[in-house]
């Protein structure tokens, strides 16, 4: 083990330090030497100081200790950790059968159903599988079926999962992992890259423009635009919106489709939608989506409309061995209960916009803040050296991070240049979540974003 | 819906023909009525009369009407259905807390120790991941960045999975999921195709050295070949044993790594061994797993030599959100627990022997069963025209399969002609199962395989 991240890998946000694990507290060091003995490659942990917790509920984590936690950072518990009905919901349907898609199962269908009714209708096709990453790799692979297209377009820093297909096109992975001869980049939509005069619409269209001749230039042709919902990993894109319909009218007229991946921005995360690019006005030929799908348990899922997807049916073999038999279902319609009985979209659309209010308003006067931006309860807070350079202080972004997690709130990073608070609670965070919140923060402010470096 | 099936999905063993499904029962009829307006592309159900399932419990399977089917052909719940150790261990993780990879999970580095334990010390590395396809892409993506090479070898027949990359060296996929450029087919382990005076080992010896020729007189330098060690989707070849020392031998001359795929043969499935490569007296560079290991949690996993893996590691972000998270690893460790408690693999040795002699007996006769092999509780029982000519008969295979699931047994089909019946029953499988099972096929064979079609 070194004490130096790999180039390669040394991107990763507020990524442990391996060279600082002889300053943990004992049992830690114990428990980090002998994981690093066994677990295979890729494997990081977070946070200058690792954390360890036993149990959860809402948006809280317990340690060993039994400290309290405020869970700001992870969506995929998205109606809090270890939720009672999703956790009755598994526990029944484990002690009953599980079975696969080679038999009829009611549940699976009843989910399905339930779960395309929160889609617009031309998109009526679901197909289940086990990770955003195979949800992203088979709509991949529908899309190149579907169009005779090989070209494939993502933002700059996009990440889409893990498949050797997937990761091809995910280029925040860094340079260890070559992206494929037929993707190309733009820019996320971030209105600051618009030039004077123009608009974003016009920028993003631009942009695809360009990455579409250029794949043609080179003998490929267009199978799909894929674009993170929340343009999570570019740094957190979620406003304005309206420019999508440019783009997906240019990938449409080139022969392609546009797959919506909201593996991050759906479930309601963005609390005015519950899928992200029904902010955007458009139609999406496919969706992919994962993460909160179970609130834990490994569920993803893949919409289609249904003429993209019906020859590669016809021709094509898919079992998915795990993706829709009965546990994961089980968990699947459990998260739907929740997301009705509790109202978890508006409590996500009113905690999450005071929760951006109050980081304004904490952040406004700041030499260091360039822009608190998101919605509903996703959050970037992008920290610079300078309000008027605008360069980024990725040093300072560890700090802040690692002062609220010694304050036990977890938050992380992303962008670019790894210099925004990436801020991405549990749905279930609530009011009295946001309040303590934004306490902590104030005084984390107070060191770190009111004096000088 | 129309009732004939896809030239490119023709060959899907046991197939349920959407052709017949007026004739169902009004229930089952609506449901998969509904199922087909629902589901997404490639989706298929098995036997002329489908079958849904509402509780079960070791090998056996409850249907609406409470009737009892033998499970004879289900992997993936290999302690048992809805077994009461597992099912109680994730009700307990799901009460707690679900964490991921990112934090400290003492679980997490207890299950891999006790996991590795049961491999050959050089094997030392473990990732996690959600599928068996995740673990074969993950194996390939890491044995082409160590060896600098692309070329893939599988066997003629072979399933590896269904990520992109996984199914573009899955021949058995079909027309429709076109192989790469760099893969290349040889002969499964079959006696039958070795010339008079040659041996297996030759015969398998010099496949793989054409293999590598060819492939390199396209450019290609081997990444890997990669076997499942059960052969199961080329017709289940469990013995002889012995060849696999030549094979792996060229592999590595040629600067390659070998993958042992014990999706399927892993876990004690064979009997004698936990892993089917110990039985081969080989020791792999990368060893696969994934149905069975969470008894129907998704989990998977890929055990690494440390060598092959590092510089991956070093290079390339890996992180896999459920893979390695509490809840699976749960139930993965609770599966090892019932290993221990239940003498698993002991029992499948002796169960799996009792049901191929018996078997055996029943068919030695028969004009139409070419062989029953296998090992443990994988068995396969291959149907011909004429035991001379063995001339496939796959209406045959079809007709038994189908008597079978009218007499509440569950097998299917497999093999390049399918016309192999596939018997893989949960490990929970009893002496008193193995009794029903035989009894029942023995009133089959008499109508089926000693009449004169």
């Amino acid at each position: 083990m070194t004490s130096t991240l790999s180039r390669a890998l040394a991107h990763y946000p507020n990524r442990f330090d391996p060279g600082g694990l002889s300053e943990l507290p004992e049992h830690l060091q114990e428990t980090i030497r002998r994981r690093n003995k066994v677990l295979g490659p890729g494997y990081t942990l977070i946070y200058k100081e690792p954390v360890e917790f036993v149990s959860g509920h809402g948006a809280h984590l317990i340690d060993r200790d039994g400290n309290d936690y405020l869970d700001a950072y992870n969506n995929v518990p998205c109606v809090g950790h270890a939720h009672p009905h999703v956790a009755e919901a598994v526990s029944r349907q484990m002690a009953a059968v599980n079975t696969n898609t080679r038999y009829v199962q009611e549940s699976l269908v009843n989910y399905a159903e339930r779960l395309l009714a929160t889609f617009p209708e031309e998109l009526s096709k679901l197909s289940l599988a086990c990770s955003g990453s195979e949800a992203n790799d088979l709509a991949v692979r529908v899309a190149r079926f579907h169009t005779g297209g090989e070209g494939i377009i993502v933002t700059r820093w996009a990440y889409h999962g893990l498949t050797r297909e997937v990761a091809s096109f995910s280029p925040t992975l860094g340079t260890g992992s070559p992206l494929g001869p037929n993707v190309r980049l733009i820019d996320p939509p971030d209105p600051r890259l618009v030039a004077p005069g123009s608009t974003l619409a016009e920028h993003m269209r631009n942009q695809v423009r360009g990455a579409i001749d250029d794949l043609e230039r080179h003998g490929y042709r267009l199978a799909a635009l894929i674009t993170d919902c929340a343009y999570s990993s570019d740094g957190i894109f979620t406003d304005p919106v309206g420019y999508m319909k440019a783009v997906v009218e240019e990938v449409h007229a080139a022969g392609g489709v546009y797959i919506a991946d909201e593996v991050q921005s759906g479930f309601a995360r963005l609390g005015d939608s519950m899928w992200g690019f029904s902010r955007h006005g458009v139609l999406p030929d496919i969706v992919t989506m994962g993460k909160p799908m179970g609130n834990g348990l490994p569920i993803s899922g893949v919409v289609f409309r249904p003429e993209v997807c019906e020859e590669f049916g016809q021709n094509v073999r898919y079992f998915n061995t795990f993706g829709g038999s009965s546990i994961p279902v089980a968990a699947g319609a459990a998260v739907l209960d929740v997301f009705e009985n509790e109202n978890v979209q508006q409590r996500a659309l009113e905690n999450g916009t005071a929760l951006r209010t109050g980081l304004q308003e904490i952040t406004k006067d700041s030499p260091y803040v360039a822009e608190v931006r998101g919605s509903g309860l996703y959050v970037g807070v992008e920290l610079v050296k300078d309000r008027e350079t605008r360069e980024s202080d990725r040093s300072l972004t560890e700090d802040v991070i690692n002062d609220m997690r010694d304050r036990r709130i977890l938050i992380s990073g992303t962008g670019t240049a790894a210099n925004v608070l990436k801020i991405r609670p549990p749905l279930a965070f609530t009011s009295a979540d946001v309040t303590r919140f934004l306490e902590t923060f104030a005084e984390v402010a107070k060191d770190r974003l009111y004096q000088s470096g």
